[in-house]
This record gives structure tokens, sequence and C-alpha cells, in this order.
């Protein structure tokens, strides 16, 4: 914490001091989001890219001096991040490019870039004395929250619609998390956890309003910078639902370029499903957000009312970027198109943004000599009913070669 | 290569060249199976713990001089290995241990222990300047095949049985396999890709009787060592399916040994399904394989007829290990535990080995006192119908904060 100033309204400009549990500016209640604010001036006077180089600390941790955590305080033991970076031509090629940066978050611990905020969560639970750890979802964010309790010895309890698919449940049960199926829609789900946490104190993993969170999320930038030597490409690619994680990268690249650990910052192209693009409608219209349906396969970032929308928007428009929106069908295609190049398996809203980069190829936003760096936020192993969707079916054969010649011959391999 | 001196057989102990195509010994059969054998005297001369620690290469990679590939060889881009290491009392105290010591194979590429075979068999493949790879398995071995293929353009042709689950099958579509779906048993698929190898001269992936894919499998043994800075536990504990996995653990300990980079070898802890241990009665009466039904719910593990049994039995007996068996109920249990306990997600043949633990333990086999490290080696999201089964079901309630407050008082949360 010795490097963070404090937390400022980013409404009204109100600064307060950075206790554990304040989420929200008091003034101004849910417009009232909250940045984390650090001493640039100090920090680039005590930590340099070389310091960091010699860092043993495992995963993200080793961006502790720009993380708002006090140092002293235990921290969960899962390794979150150190996750892989890929140069690929072969799908950057399929997408006009000459060639794509691929990171893989889909191999943190609990199989999403959620990790990197849920153990920011559970140190800051910690400093706030608590023992309980609460939000209310049905993806990553509540399943990297219960690993991340599970791993630290503190209880989770994780509100969920009824409609939330059985899998993702068990998951949360393995983690020993308290589950409460809701009977009723999404938002009786909100509102119940929301009492809930009111009622009995318990910390809010809420990623919309808790503002250590997006330092969290923050790191897969920072990480990705530092696995490219501190060369940024030109474009960093993220799909958008509640607004954090493309917030969170603004924030990462406004850090690098305070502390002159980069020399310039790359454009953030952020990309939503069609079916559910409230964020780009407000960059586009410069106007508030409207609250719109969820209709897209892609669950994990069809969010109608996305609570981080402001950052979200200031994060793409101080990159000079764009918000751009793609249909499932180019979603499920991508998702066979990584797998096909890369070995990579993403879900649905890990992979939009492949089909976000093809478009705006096509439409001349991005050169195909520029550096696209895209990040992979989610494992396909929580979603295995969109790959079945994407990838078709198999040869169904006798167990006779002779059917099999007629495979081999169709497929070219004889 | 520099490094390997050839290999010999199992059986007979006849040489032979270390062509990449070579399987099995042409005088024994598939009793012959062949052992890689290194010129250990040349490699210590040449190699050692601080060299290794210089190494930047990706994953397990940086254990090239112990690996019977040529350096030159393109490599598949996907980063395998790596993976964490974890202390953890409070899963030790659960099992009767002060603590104990885990490894995520999970957070392999395509979540598996099998990618560090499936990486070689990629190599293999092109040094013997074959485009296509192919071998019969519904699980992690054709998963992870069919992602490391993909990563270098490579072609895998994948057969399963008709009974393969849905999921498995469209995680392989979307790597791009050309998955083959077998109208009968898995007899039937086994015969059908075999004959198709053959026939059309494809590369041969399958664990058992290709030499080089146990070298692969070792380097999870290898890096635990490392990782440990060679301060070797007392037991190294794995589940046994076809017998490759622990056969890769003995021949990591021997290499070790040889090369004085430990001072002791562990014992080895063989753990099996009780509803199909043909591995563990082999051992136990120190007689020939029985082949036998495959009844558990841990799919990958469930072997009737490992044909890498003798390999397996070698590398138990070697180090003064035992084998032992675990009941389903067991297995189950084990899931929840561990998630509960560590944020890890195991799949059911991943974690049978904590239940071997507290049984060997409970038998005064393993002392409280000693270091016990156990290999999780594949993730929960690849078997969720388990997760269900293991997790049990989460409170249903109407979205109203006086249901609420019951949950709350059962469950201590105030």
């Amino acid at each position: 914490m010795h490097y963070v100033k404090g937390l400022v309204c980013i409404s009204c400009q109100k600064n307060y001091a950075p206790e554990p549990d304040r989420y929200l500016c008091s003034s101004c209640g849910e417009n009232g989001l909250l940045d984390v604010e650090y001493d640039y001036s100090l920090l680039q006077s005590e930590w340099s890219p070389e310091q960091l180089q010699s860092s043993t600390a495992p995963g993200h941790w080793r961006y502790l001096p720009l993380l708002p955590v006090d140092p002293a305080t235990p921290r969960p033991p899962l390794r979150v991040g150190g996750t892989p970076l890929y140069h690929n031509r072969a799908l950057g090629e399929e997408l006009g490019l000459q060639e794509i940066i691929i990171k893989d978050e889909g191999l943190n611990p609990t199989a999403s870039l959620k990790d990197r905020a849920s153990s920011l969560a559970v140190v800051k639970a910690r400093e706030a004395g608590n023992n309980t750890i609460s939000c209310s979802s049905t993806g990553n964010a509540a399943s990297s929250l219960a690993g991340s309790a599970a791993a630290s010895g503190l209880k989770a309890v994780i509100f969920v619609p009824e409609r939330a698919p059985g899998g993702k449940v068990a998951q949360l049960m393995i983690f020993g998390a308290r589950v409460i199926s809701v009977q009723g829609s999404y938002s009786d789900t909100y509102e119940l956890s929301a009492a809930s946490i009111d009622r009995w104190h318990w910390y809010n993993r809420n990623a919309a309003i808790n503002p250590y969170l997006m330092e969290g999320k923050k790191t897969a930038v920072l990480e990705l910078a530092e696995q490219l030597n501190w060369q940024m490409p030109d474009w960093i690619v993220l799909t958008v639902g509640d607004g954090c994680t493309i917030a969170g990268a603004g924030k990462a690249l406004q850090d690098l370029r305070e502390l002159d650990f980069i020399t310039r910052k790359p454009r953030l192209l952020g990309v939503q499903a069609a079916g559910c693009a409230p964020i780009t409608r407000a960059w586009q219209q410069e106007a508030e957000l409207q609250v719109c349906a969820e209709d897209s396969l892609a669950d994990s970032i069809a969010v109608g009312n996305p609570r981080n929308w402001k950052k979200a928007v200031r994060a793409v428009r101080d990159s000079g970027g764009i918000m751009i929106n793609v249909e499932d069908e180019e979603i499920l295609e991508m998702m066979k198109l990584l797998g096909r190049k890369s070995g990579i398996f993403g879900e649905p809203a890990g992979v939009a943004g492949l089909a976000g980069i093809r478009r705006a190829v096509k439409a001349g936003i991005i050169q195909p000599r520029e550096k696209v760096a895209v990040i992979i936020t989610g494992n396909g192993l929580k979603d295995i009913d969109s790959a079945r969707q994407a990838a078709g079916e198999p040869y169904s054969l006798a167990p006779e070669i002779e059917a099999m010649e007629e495979v081999v011959c169709k497929e070219g391999l004889d």
C-alpha cells in the first residue's frame, strides 16, 4: 500500500482513504465508482523493469508495487497469472494479419482471467477483517472467487439464478462455496445478494463496484507488456461484458506509461456480442448507458446492465481505440478457428475478440502490418455445449477398413 | 539425440537404433516394449543443475538433454509443463499427514499431464517425416494429441468408440482432429485404428507401445524434483491406468539418480480404482497381467488391458513402493476435499491418489511425518458429471432475506 495515494471518485473527484471495504463514493452512490491512485513519482524512484526482472514472486504477485494490497497480508497460495503468450502466423493470416499475439488466460487456476481479480478480493477481505466473501454470478467470477477463497481458508457465499447451468454450480460446490440458487431472475438474485452482504457484513466481491478488483485484472496487461519486453503492439483486443476487464487494461497502460516502462500506448479494441452491446452503443453515441436484453451465447459477456461501463468507455477513448460488435455465428466460427490454428480451446466470450479483429481488418481500422495482441479470457472446457455447436459432428463408421478408405480419401490423409 | 544410446527391449534386451518410428522389439512383439537408454556419463560431464537453472526454454523443454528428440526438430509452440507446485497443510492434515505437496497438471494447455507425452509424439512424427498422427482414445491422450497437432500444423486422426461422451468429442473437433466414431466397442475401435495406422503409415501415438512418449511423461517428475530444489519427498503418488505415467515417474527417478541430481529415490505409491485394478493384482501376485472389466467412474484410469503394465510394476518395485486400490466413493470424496482445501479442481482419475494416501497412512505404510507429493493428473472441468455427483446440491431459496436467515444460521455465516 506504500504507493497508493488513495481512492478518487470518477464522477465528482472526491478523495477517499484506501479502506479495504470502501466500494463507492458516498456522495455519488452507484454513479461514483472509485479509482485507485498511485504515487507514480515515488514508484518510479524505487522500482524499475530491471528490479522486476529479478522478482521470484509467483505469478502476478511480481507486480505487487502496482497492486493496492499490504505486502504483509497473507495471499492465496494459488499461482494466478504467468499465463503463456504465443506468436501465431497461421491464425494471424486467417484474420488478415501477418501474425497475431495470443495470451491464454484459460490456464489460470480456475480457468479464467477472473482469478486475477478474485485473488485481490481475498486479500482485501482479510484486510477488512472479514472471513466471508460474497458475490452473485453464474460464471467465471463465481468459480474464481470460490477457488481463491478455498485456497485461503475463507468462506464464499455465492448467489446464482435458478437457471444457472448444473456444471458451473457443481464447480462452485466442489470448491466448498455456500451456493444459493435463487428462485427468480438474475435481478432477483443480485438483489438478494446485495441485501445479504449488507445485512451480514460479508466482503463484497463485485468487480463492478469494488475498486480493487480492476487492479487485479490489469495484471494481464502488465504481464503481456513484460512478456513482450515492453515493446507494445499496436492494438490490444479484449471482449467486453461488465466493462471491468477492458477498464483494467486501460489502467495497466496508464501505469506503464506513467512509469515510462513503455514509450507509447497501444489502442484498445473492445468487442461485444451484437445481441448484448450496451457499452458499444454508449461509446458510439457518447451517451448514457441504456440497459438492454442479454441475447448471446457468449454468456460471460452478455451483461445487459454493465455497472462499469463508464470506466470501459473511458479506457477505450483514452487509448484512441474503438468498440465493435460481432454475431454469435462469428464467435462459434472463431472457437473452431482458434482451436485449429493454435491448439487453444477458448470459451465463446474468450474468442469473440478474434471475430472483432477480422471485422476491424476488413473495415480498414486495423492495418494488416499492425501488431495485434488478443487476450483469450477463459477456457472452452467451461462451455462444452457451445463447442459442440461450433465444431460439428465426427464421422460415424462401422469398424471396417473399407469404411475408412472413403474418409481417408475425402480428407486427403493418404 | 546426442545423449541417446539407443532403445533396448525390456524382455530380451535386444538393442535398436533410436528410429522415430521404432515402436516394439521385432522379436518379442507386444511383449517387447522398448526403453530409451541415455549415456549418463556423457550427460553428467556436459550438464548440471546449475546449467539447468539458467535455461530459458519454455515449460518442459528445459529438460531437452534428457529427452529423445533432435534439438533441431521444430517443437510445438504450446507451453507444456511449468505447472505449479503447492505445499498444503490443511489437506495434508485431513489425510493424516503434516502437509502434502500437490502438483497441478490440470494447468497444462489441454488440461492434463498427457500434453507432456503428446508434445513428444508430435516432434517424433516430424522426425519420421510424417504429417499425420493417430491414436484411439476417448480421453486426455486424444485431446492432448489433437491440441499439440493443431499447434504444429499436423493432422490428427482420432478413433473413439461410439459411447464417447459428446463433450470430449467436441473438444477434439474444435482442435480440428479428424474424429472417427466407431460403431462398436473400444476393442473394435482400437483394432480399426491399428489397421488404419498400419495401412496409411500414420505416426502412432500410442503411449503404451511408443517408447518416446513415456520420456515426455517423465518430465512431470523432473520438474517436481527441480521445484523442490532436488530435495525429494519420501513418496510420490500417482494414479495408474495403462501404466505409462508411473513408468515415466520411475524413469525420471532413474535419470535423476544416475546423474546425481538427487541423492535418494522416493518410493512410488501407485493407485488404481478397485473396479479396474489389473496392475495392482499383477504387482501383488508377482504374476502375469489378467485382463479385467472396466468398472470405475475414473474413466482415465479404467484400463482393463493395460499394455504398459510391466514397466509400471517394475517402476513401483524398483522404488520400494506399493500399489493400492480405492473405491469410487472415496474418489468422489477426494474431488470435494481437494477443491475445498486447495482451490484445485481435479478429475476423478486425477484425485484418486489422495484416497490412496489416506489408506496408506491408515495402514501404517506411510508415516505421518513423511513427506508426500501427489500429482493431480487432469482438470475436473473435463468431467463435470462426476463433480456434480461428488458435490451435492446448492440451497434453493425464494428471493427473500427471511429465507437466507436460516441458511446463514445453519452455515454459521453470521
